[in-house]
């Protein structure tokens, strides 16, 4: 952990050592920090330190941040000043926004708080963002939306902590590419537009004062980078906390969201792609899929014996629908049950009178009308399977393509990273059943969370966290899946349950 | 020569170089340059970047200056611009500025312009305008004096050259410790409080638009460390400009103007220290002491024989009073002359009429009120010429003191630089006759002229010369020179003509 905080007791001036304040302040640092870079001091705060250090009698707390070759003068506070300087990471999302308050001086977490994107008034889909950005003051508005966002959960989460807004020093920020633009007032235009080059890659260490933001008058914001449209600084954080990018071992990390997102490799290389799978599984992918929350029905078991239907909802209130990884669940006990056959079709013979048909297409109900919140059969059709399956041969066809890129095969990875509010709930188990990832040991799986979040929190403590984000930068290389006839042939082959080689995932065992 | 300003063809975006807009400016100048340091872009232009590259078609002039470890984008032209990128250099003086139009392409000046310093209507003395900054609202009323100043000059100045005040990509400044303070918005009180420490030592470089200067954009203004609150930026650019701190050979370096500043030294240490020896050489010395005009006496010889006053004034105009150089001949030349003796004082039988008595002192009549164009005597008293033995005799000291400091005497320097416009006017061969500066051979003592205009200029367009500048400034120590029994007895045995010890000065022979 760097030190974000030094305490100083500066040599007074004398005839013998007439320094300057500025230069007295800087060799202070150096000596500090026994540090030969570059220190830099904002020429407001300059101006100022030849009152503040006289009146300090030349101690002083000083909070600095590291960018790049040089390090920065964030803040100066009194000796005595029991106010603790404050750190904020934040995970920029499109959806949600989370925010991570951390005291700079033990690095410790004080506490998390999210909002939900106030940009989801304009629009829930970062593409009608985008284009809205390009009406007249949209881009504007965008941005005033959430930075407006940012204050106000800052204002208030530090008030909560008996702090001020001034006590924050530091911010880093991930956010996917689209995010962060309009979080600086930079237009996506080009982003959704081939051949899809951001306007700006890498904003560097701004000043929270310049992008309107709560914080310290000489605070600075580190925002992190993106490798292209499709990558952004989220997924660079998510590297960041997974610790892929130090290890010996290849690795991979899948970020499911809008899409699936995923990056390959260890210390030496790193390699990504992004496809279309996500939709499907984060929700939407039936009448019943939805966020989790209270009644959601995350985890799904077929009785064996019975053919039964069991399950369980979020704080065990009455079910009113089903998130991504119940879904799975679901397909895979239908799969291992033989309600469904390899191709998921229903088996009506197995599923009894537990399949029915609404508006000619044929459905499982998962929860009858007389048990559910909503007064409604709860269901699961064929439509909604056929999507799943598609979504899940997408997503294996992907690893499949990525890890051959490098000679390799999904089941020869060794550590197998889930990052998001999906690696929280998805079950490997079930996912491997039904062919959605490789059929590896359980403990391969890692749930990394809010990744996007961590990965800011570390850069906000470690200096060598912020050397690696350029590291992990300038050393991905981001492949395009080419729709070729080799890929097809690979989404062909995952279409089936669990593959139409069995053999890839020999752990899956069908009942009797 | 850096190159300031480079011609850059990107590579277009493609589906396989989707590199952004940013990074793709930062590796096109990477590779133009041959460099691994870090560029900087403004995030301001940043944002614009996507919209001018595709209107000039990814093809750009580049603007360019190096801050230390890193460099800085200052401007973006279109390719085929013909406008012509300047930089500007600035003398910052306390009574005149002067500065220097430079193109960046090319490195050639385009021309000089000098202009009053108008903080003069406030005081025309330094030390009375750093008490003004001290009362309410004097400080930034001295800074909008000179920077309002500047920016007049700057309009004015492009202008004669077809260019506008945003043609302007860098500007360099260098000015004594107190104008840089004062040009900052920066308070000088303790400047000239014990003990000593300017509140700002290395300002570093600054946004033009932050300091209020009239420049493009992005553009960027190195104001010139100083060294302590009497060693100013002035004297770095004047060290810079000799080119002592590259040297073998030990050189001093003599800056005369309120206070004399001398500064020793070679490549491997410069040590500096200050006296007031200035007034009584530039002006003041003597109701007649004026600095250097139109009708100014800046050449004066005695005829051997008859011991008649011959003297030259500036642009041949009736004589109305004397410049420094002026007074100096003449005190020379009265003593090899024997008009005056070794202790300075006048020797009636050989002046003859000449001399007057005028309020019981006696004066030596330059011009006749006959020949004058004041319509009365330009005279020279024995106030005068005691008040001008003292200047020569502190100017001695320091320079016996300073060198005997690393254990050398005054005549075994090999260099000797006399910057400013002192050093422009002064004949050594008469200031060698009084014994103001060292017997050594004339070709050793090198005028500089306006040394720190021209230390500016030099890093205007050198990146070696921004090393120098850092380095000079950690390299140079600051002697002061503290009143004791051995400086006083180097300064009572330098108060005779030469010298009390003849030896010193052979090459001085008083006629007959």
């Amino acid at each position: 952990m760097a030190k974000r905080v030094i305490k100083l007791d500066l040599e007074k001036p004398s005839l013998k050592d007439n320094r300057g304040d500025g230069d007295r302040l800087i060799s202070g640092i150096k000596h500090n920090l026994k540090t030969n870079k570059n220190i830099y001091i904002d020429f407001e705060l300059l101006k100022q330190l030849p009152y503040l250090l006289r009146k300090w009698d030349y101690k002083l707390k000083c909070v600095l941040f590291r960018e790049r070759d040089r390090y920065q003068v964030v803040g100066v506070l009194p000796p005595d000043e029991n106010k603790i300087p404050y750190g904020l990471a934040v995970d920029l999302g499109t959806t949600r926004v989370v925010l991570r308050l951390i005291d700079l001086e033990t690095g410790k977490t004080v506490g998390d708080f999210g909002f939900d994107n106030p940009q989801i008034e304009i629009a829930p889909d970062i593409l009608d963002r985008i284009h809205y950005s390009d009406t007249k003051g949209g881009l504007e508005k965008l941005r005033d939306m959430i930075t407006g966002g940012l204050n106000n959960a800052i204002k208030n989460f530090c008030a909560k902590h008996g702090a001020s807004s001034r006590d924050i020093y530091i911010i880093t920020i991930a956010g996917n590419t689209a995010m962060t633009h309009l979080l600086l007032g930079i237009t996506p235009h080009w982003v959704i537009r081939e051949p899809y080059i951001p306007a700006v890659n890498d904003p560097g260490i701004l000043e929270a004062s310049y992008m309107g933001m709560e914080a310290g008058r000489f605070a600075r914001v580190l925002v992190f980078p993106n490798v292209g449209s499709y990558f952004g600084g989220d997924l660079i954080a998510g590297i960041l906390f997974s610790g892929m990018n130090k290890t010996e071992d290849v690795a991979i990390l899948v970020d499911v969201g809008t899409n699936a997102e995923v990056i390959l490799g260890n210390k030496d290389w790193l390699i990504a792609c992004a496809g279309a799978a996500g939709p499907a599984l984060e929700s939407g992918v039936s009448k019943m899929g939805m966020l989790a929350g209270p009644g959601v029905i995350e985890t799904v078991t077929i009785d064996p014996e019975t053919r039964e239907i069991l399950y369980e909802t979020i704080e065990n209130k009455p079910p009113k629908g089903m998130c991504g990884s119940g879904i799975i669940d679901l397909a895979a006990h239908l799969f291992l049950s033989g309600m469904i056959d390899i191709r998921g079709k229903f088996v009506p013979e197995k599923c009894g009178d537990r399949l029915k048909i609404k508006n000619e297409i044929p459905c499982i109900v998962v929860v009858p009308e007389k048990d559910s919140a909503t007064g409604r059969d709860l269901t699961m059709s064929q439509v909604d399977i056929d999507s799943l399956i598609r979504s899940k041969a997408a997503m294996y066809t992907i690893l499949e393509t990525i890890t051959a890129s490098v000679g390799m095969t999904p089941r020869d990875l060794e550590n197998f990273y889930v990052a998001g509010t999906f690696g929280s709930f998805i079950k490997p188990k079930s996912a491997i059943t039904i062919g959605m990832i490789p059929d590896l040991p359980l403990e391969c799986y890692k749930a990394l969370g809010n990744s996007s979040l961590e990965g800011a929190a570390m850069a906000l403590m470690m200096d060598e966290c912020l050397d690696e984000i350029d590291k992990i930068r300038n050393r991905i290389t981001y492949i395009e899946l080419n729709v070729n006839q080799e890929l097809m042939n690979r989404f062909s082959a995952a279409k089936f349950l669990p593959h139409t080689e069995p053999s890839l995932f020999p752990s899956v065992k069908v009942w009797g």
